[in-house]
């Protein structure tokens, strides 16, 4: 078998047992790997609590990962959200993918909790677990210099074994498995880190037809604005986006009250790349390097990031917003939820908070503290028990990232629809509505976004299985990675096949989903965005978005995926059919 | 009384007691306060190890503090240095010594070991000791932030903690007590923190004589151009210094392999200004406000820092230095001794740390483990273990600071002869040599050196027991703030006084060394200065120093002090004749 190893390691730690299983080869071949593959193994473990132990935390590989194919040293990490209560997956780049690969696994799927602290270590075949009562405690990059000889690490930093509900898994390289608060069902498992390091080699089935593959999507990245050009992402990182935002009139600013930031320009990319030196970063192997650090390595932040901690809490400083994320980081925590929660802390309390109380909000939220032990619940929680719900921007209580939907009607839809929450990664129609690829739709209108919101929620679950980069699509199609996934294991995958694994890996999770109670009462967005205007100015109109529309284009999008007027699946036995 | 309370706290670590005594007065009008105070207290503890648990740790503030005296929210912590090995005592600045001195108290006095962690609470008339051991093993901010509730915090970091022979004891507001390691005596003894508050305030005994020596004090300031001048301290605090010491080639470069880097424009006073945006910050109610912080108060480096980061260490990389400089506050370091030690280090192997490098050994160090166990014992010992003694620029273990003694001879003598060893802090002759305060002298000569400095460390022990700050005295001399210590104690004190008093101090100081084995031997200055030259340039010639002129003028010194040819004491009942 060429691209899979066919093996998981299975991690009890409730027992201390560790074992390797073969996986059936069908299973590969329709959910591919990393999220596909991780969504197909939590199938059996429905309406169990995200913190009950028996809840799997699944980390899985895909096909292209360990060969060469462009931004392919991704994982997936797959659980159920402590703080959406929806089945979770995220992507993750760096080196940990391809390291786990190098072990011969695709996948690590661990249950049980252990009494003592502890670390997975996985040495090639040798998968052991380890005390870590010394690194309890201890912040993410201490924690990573510790383990750093024992190859690439994953670890949760104070937040996670806190349980904030939104604490993440860091990366040893600065990378991180965010949002959904994954880190504190690791964290609740008393696992503190995960080591891998295998260099076994992954066989190509068609070398040849690999490279030409490989050359076609390097030819698209190359002339792609987005990725390479002068303001691209491969020159600024994501922070490339805070002028165009600025201008489009939809940056999120004071919990969502307005759409523009004047002093937005001080953590634009040029200004951050000025103020800090920043180079290029990035995961292994890849040639686009969108990740910005300074010169001792340090992760700059990301566009979503100097937004929230920027515009999002009305604070101007760039030293201070970096500080924030540096900050989120060593404590192991999101930073999108972290900085939107104190948000509406802001607005709730009627100041918004000055750049010396940050630290201090972030050090309680991820010690469950003071003003801390509430947030750290998230704002919609935080928003609840303050009667004032309204306050919480979010969708499925994940908090929502930099793009205002009322400039961006597609992200509406999508922000509504998003199986795992409020998020820009379950379909990214800024693609379209703003940056114009592949082609440009009117961002003011819902007019064909149900059909383009459901086309494109199937090519990136189908992305986050191969696994492959988001960020190769503003070059590359499924067509080019299609092709290398064909040659890469010797199985014809064309652009359709791939979308219909993705359509399969959608709709299973939101099987999961209904099966825990989530249906149409879920896919809305806060109130907000229906009665206030966004920032009007420079000619751009930015009304509220009209409810109805909104819902009549909602009931679209459920026809298209087939479900129910109440976003309920029509088939119950849908799941049965499925491999 | 005026000015002094006359109470000392004693604690005893061991039996977890705490009680108030009466300090005599007679040592209070012939000690002060703060070093004066702290060495008397020392002198019946001859030949204990620093950290032997019967080691006392001092805490001493002096008649001034509580005043509107300027500069004057200062107190001393003395003790023997486990780094040195000599008597003890550095300043610091903030909140802490007002606080302390707001409970009633001259000075508090501490022994013994305690066999869990403790912190030292201070409340007013109460004390107590308190467990600390969720504190333990946490940064500075951190404990900072947990215990910020209970007053002025003085803390240790891990460095402390685990016996890092140049660990501070960092303040709450970001001062630290800093170089010798007292750091690690604290941590020795389990004491996590201390914590003071208390508000009871201090009497004048003549209101209207103060008001008038204190606008005298501040009409010198403000004609000070060193202390409010376009380029002064206020301004750009020390970096004002970087431009400088490059211009004059007297910038230790690569472990003083050089004194010239051609990059040091990257740190200067402006380019820290302007890359962090940085605010005045300083000690409570202090008009200079000579430190600089970022706008959410993150500490910006001092002039020693950014050149031993920087050109000791060949790093040109600004950010990379605010984040060493950052990185050991939070872990409670010396960075003067941490930078030159990574130097030797540096030169040792062959090649100095890369900026990627540098988190990463500073973490070692304080953690006392791989490279850092040996380099946490100070350059000194690194370097003996290595057997290249010679790269060890210290003085009696104390790594210098950033002031090449070949292109200031003054501040030869003076680093030979500081009885603390290496530092600036004794004497400052870079006033007269480099600044030409209060008149300028010829820096390449040793001519009348011997008397200036003799003086200087007298002037400097006075000053650190009222406690002022030396930086005042770039506009005010003893003459004024003798007239503010006469007004506010009701005591006569005139500048002769005053000097008398710091001549007492310096010499119970020499004479506790002597008794412990130093003489002539140890004040000597590293073989490098004797044989290679500095770098010259811009008509400037940095030649070495003569060592024979050196050490005729060290025989002048200790002629001027009294002592015999090998720097020992010529009367041994000296001690006993003092009160």
């Amino acid at each position: 078998m060429y691209g899979w190893t066919g093996k998981i390691l299975r991690v009890d730690l409730t027992t201390g047992q560790c074992h390797r299983e073969q996986i059936p080869v069908d299973l590969l071949h329709a959910y591919l790997g990393g999220r596909g593959l991780g969504v197909r193994l939590m199938r059996d473990r429905f309406r169990l609590d995200p913190m009950d132990p028996e809840m799997p935390l699944i980390f899985a590989v895909g096909p292209l990962c360990g060969t060469s194919s462009p931004t392919a040293a991704r994982m997936a990490c797959v659980s159920r959200s402590p703080l959406t209560g929806t089945i979770y997956d995220c992507s993750a780049g760096g080196r940990f993918a391809w390291r786990m690969k190098g072990c011969g696994l695709d996948a690590i799927f661990i249950t049980g909790k252990s009494k003592e602290p502890v670390y997975l270590s996985v040495y090639g075949d040798l998968a052991s677990l380890c005390p870590a009562g010394e690194l309890w405690g201890k912040g993410i990059k201490e924690t990573v210099l510790l383990l750093q000889g024992k190859g690439s690490v994953a670890a949760v930093g104070p937040a996670g074994e806190n349980g904030v509900l939104f604490a993440n898994i860091m990366m040893g390289e600065g990378n991180s498995i965010g949002r959904g608060g994954l880190g504190a069902v690791m964290g609740g498992k008393g696992l503190k880190a995960i080591t891998v390091n295998g260099t076994a080699p992954v066989a190509i089935s068609a070398p040849e037809r690999f490279n030409e593959a490989r050359n076609d999507v390097m030819r698209l990245f190359r002339a792609s604005p987005v990725i390479f050009g002068e303001l691209g992402i491969a020159e600024y990182g994501t922070p490339a986006l805070v002028d165009l935002m600025a201008q489009r009139r939809m940056a999120p600013t004071n919990n969502f009250q307005s759409t523009y930031f004047a002093d937005s320009g001080n953590y634009s990319g040029p200004a951050i790349r000025k103020e800090f030196h920043a180079k290029k970063d990035g995961c292994y192997g890849c040639p686009i390097q969108c990740k910005k650090s300074t010169p001792d390595h340090e992760p700059l932040p990301e566009y979503e990031t100097v937004n929230h901690f920027g515009a999002l809490n009305g604070i101007s400083d760039l030293h201070s917003i970096v500080r924030a994320n540096s900050l989120c980081n060593e404590l192991g925590m999101d930073t999108i939820s972290a900085a939107a929660t104190l948000s509406a802390f802001g607005e709730e309390r009627g100041r918004f908070p000055a750049v010396e109380e940050v630290p201090g909000l972030l050090y309680d939220i991820a010690f469950r503290r003071a003003e801390g032990l509430l947030l750290s619940l998230g704002s919609r929680k935080f928003a609840e028990q303050r009667h004032r719900p309204e306050l919480s921007m979010t969708v499925k209580s994940l908090e929502l990232p930099a793009y205002d939907p009322r400039g961006a009607y597609g992200m509406a839809l999508a922000y509504a629809t998003s199986n795992r929450g409020g998020c820009h990664l379950r379909a990214y129609p800024i693609s379209h509505e703003i940056l114009r690829k592949p082609v440009p739709t009117d961002r003011f209108s819902f007019s064909g976004k149900a059909r383009i919101i459901k086309i494109a929620e199937d090519v990136n679950a189908a992305v986050d299985s191969l696994v492959a980069c988001k960020f190769a699509f503003f070059g590359a199609t499924l067509e080019e990675y299609g092709e290398l996934l064909s040659a890469v294991t010797g199985v014809e995958y064309g652009p359709e096949v791939l979308k219909t694994i993705g359509e399969r890996i959608y709709l299973t999770e939101r099987f999961y989903n209904c099966e825990n109670g989530f249906s149409l009462a879920d896919d809305q967005l806060p109130g907000r965005f229906f009665t206030e205007p966004g920032t009007s100015g420079d000619g751009i109109d930015v009304p509220p978005i009209d409810r109805e529309r909104f819902e009549e284009e909602l009931q679209k999008y459920y026809r298209i995926r087939g479900l129910n007027e109440d976003g309920t699946f029509a088939d119950p036995s849908f799941l049965e059919r499925q491999p």
